[in-house]
């Protein structure tokens, strides 16, 4: 049985018994009952992923996967392919966007090289779990093999499992590689499955011209690969990415833990969405950050039928959405923790 | 000249000359420009806000103003009054929500009784401004005379000017007051203006009936007091209350100090409309936390043409919407001062 094959066996459903329990601990502190809307709910949804009443908040991890994309070279993206390790770097040093949010929010930023086109050899700090130097261009046939893939998936499982048993309570999703919008959207249009068009959006800001050419680039990805196309893994190592095989093994060993995962943007949905695609029940572990401003993921969201927390119309990924999302879900655990009853802190209750 | 005439003409105008400097500041920064949304508009709103181009997050401060209403004899509230003098206590003792989310933000809760119906004598730690013991009926008549009104208004102003002599960075409002919303309903009726019915919403959860008998009352209230509605002042003593003026007058003396302020929720932001109507250039300093979940507010940010930071779904007040906004706030100026650049990261522009 693959690593993979055992964790998804061992995920479990989260026990609707406590759902009651946690509300009723939450109605019972000093305010109207509800009153603390979606943080009432974050905290509930916190109790049933942890399977507790007296949940903790403890080590805040987020893991930024960083791989190349083969499909780079169809001219798919704003930026050119050498910035994808320029950016490890600036991470490793600090410097990122992640690295200031991440540190805000008191989280810890572990930087994967999963599958950069470049050796990163003397990178320091650098978890090096390289599959392959990038995908190949999915417009062209598949990006990685099925064997590849599942390989990326379990770097994803290994790292959250050690994580979690590192006692890491909340681990959020981040990635790094150019042009990768481009397979994330291909995942959607697979998997939801909708029209390329409805999932499309600009990256990290293309034209209208760049933007026509792309929805092409993705459409002729999926006709190419066709017949790939059987079953999430399939589809991933197909039109996918190697950090997004990776997201989607993360989800799956935090889950199997049960450590709830803040979910970034576009791309991390796109691991999220093959992540409950191979096995549904990760849904209740997983609490989405924001509705990135890249077009579809709102598409995303509709069919899920899920709500993110933020709406800031970041673009950006990298695991920056998730340490926002991390404030939040901290937030909403301290009030379920730290607030007073209101028997002990004689206020009278609702009348009638 | 009074306290309030002074502080209004010591509001300045934002220098919009200071925009255009801070977003090439934050387009040098190791991102695709633009790519994280608000959190760049909130770090250039702060920037303009203080009037600098190197900003500074420091000491962040929440006053929580408590005060009675005597429209609560209207039965227009859930809760009874004597909650409100027992929610101070709570608040003292750090077991309210806006204490545990202040603690999240790392922001100071100052408690101040401008009008409690309650001696409050021994209460440890609170800020005794009381101007009177509760409000009026604003049902039958005034909620306070000009005096009472300008007064709760000057307490505010000098809270926030000593908060900023202090140095403190960021200014939140919050509230407590059993039946507040009824008086917030009739600011917004007589000031926005618009129907009564149109942003009179269940407060801490009335039904239906009660809520058809708010919305008679407050209709009732602005008759009765028809011919006091005459400018923003006399409006907040006629139909307002004790510590919506607190509030009015916290964003103005922060305002005159150039401290950005993070306005709670609904009835913070009665406050906050009639320190814009009587000034309209505060509205620069202000930073509207979340859409709450009270029917009406988002009548309020509708006609003001500004949004939220959150969609919460929040309705409790206290300031805990204002905690949350601070960490979001404080997430942006960290943006803009402590990530690298282009140059000093080494990482190419995109390209053309």
């Amino acid at each position: 049985m693959s690593l993979l094959d055992k964790t998804i066996a061992e995920i479990l459903p989260v026990d609707r018994g406590l759902e009651a329990e946690s509300r009723a601990h939450l109605d019972n502190l000093t305010k109207p009952a509800g009153s603390l809307g979606y943080l009432e709910e974050l905290a509930v949804r916190y109790c049933l992923a942890t399977n507790t009443l007296k949940p903790r908040m403890g080590k805040k991890v987020i893991f930024t996967f960083a791989g190349d994309h083969g499909v780079a070279a169809e001219g798919v993206s704003a930026y050119p392919k050498e910035v994808t390790p320029q950016m490890v770097r600036n991470m490793l040093a600090e410097g990122a966007a992640v690295n200031v949010l991440a540190r805000h929010a008191g989280a810890e930023v572990r930087v994967v090289d999963i599958g950069v086109d470049d050796p990163l050899k003397d990178a320091q700090g650098l978890l090096a779990k390289k599959i392959r130097p990038g995908t190949a261009n999915i417009a062209e046939g598949p990006a990685m093999t099925l064997e590849e893939a599942r390989n990326a998936v379990e770097v994803g499982i290994e790292l959250s499992q050690e994580a979690a048993a590192e006692g890491a309570a909340l681990i959020g999703t981040g990635e790094m590689g150019i042009a990768n919008t481009t397979p994330s959207s291909a995942i959607f249009a697979a998997l939801l499955p909708c029209e390329v068009r409805d999932v499309t959006g600009r990256g990290t800001g293309i034209d209208d011209d760049t933007l026509t050419h792309k929805v092409a680039v993705i459409e002729q990805a999926l006709a190419v690969n066709k017949d790939r196309l059987t079953d999430p893994l399939n589809t991933l190592a197909a039109v996918g990415g190697l950090e997004i095989a990776a997201i989607c093994g993360l989800i799956l060993g935090a889950a199997s833990r049960r450590v709830p995962v803040a979910v970034d943007g576009f791309i991390s949905s796109a691991g999220a969405l093959v992540a409950c695609r191979m096995c549904p029940l990760v849904q209740d572990y997983l609490f989405y950050s924001h509705l990135s401003a890249e077009a579809g993921h709102a598409k995303f969201f509709e069919r899920l039928n899920v709500h993110p927390l933020l709406d800031f119309r970041m673009r950006l990924g990298e695991g920056t959405g998730a340490a926002l999302a991390m404030l939040l879900i901290e937030a909403a655990v301290r009030i379920y923790n730290e607030m007073a009853t209101f028997d002990s802190a004689g206020v009278s209750k609702k009348e009638g």
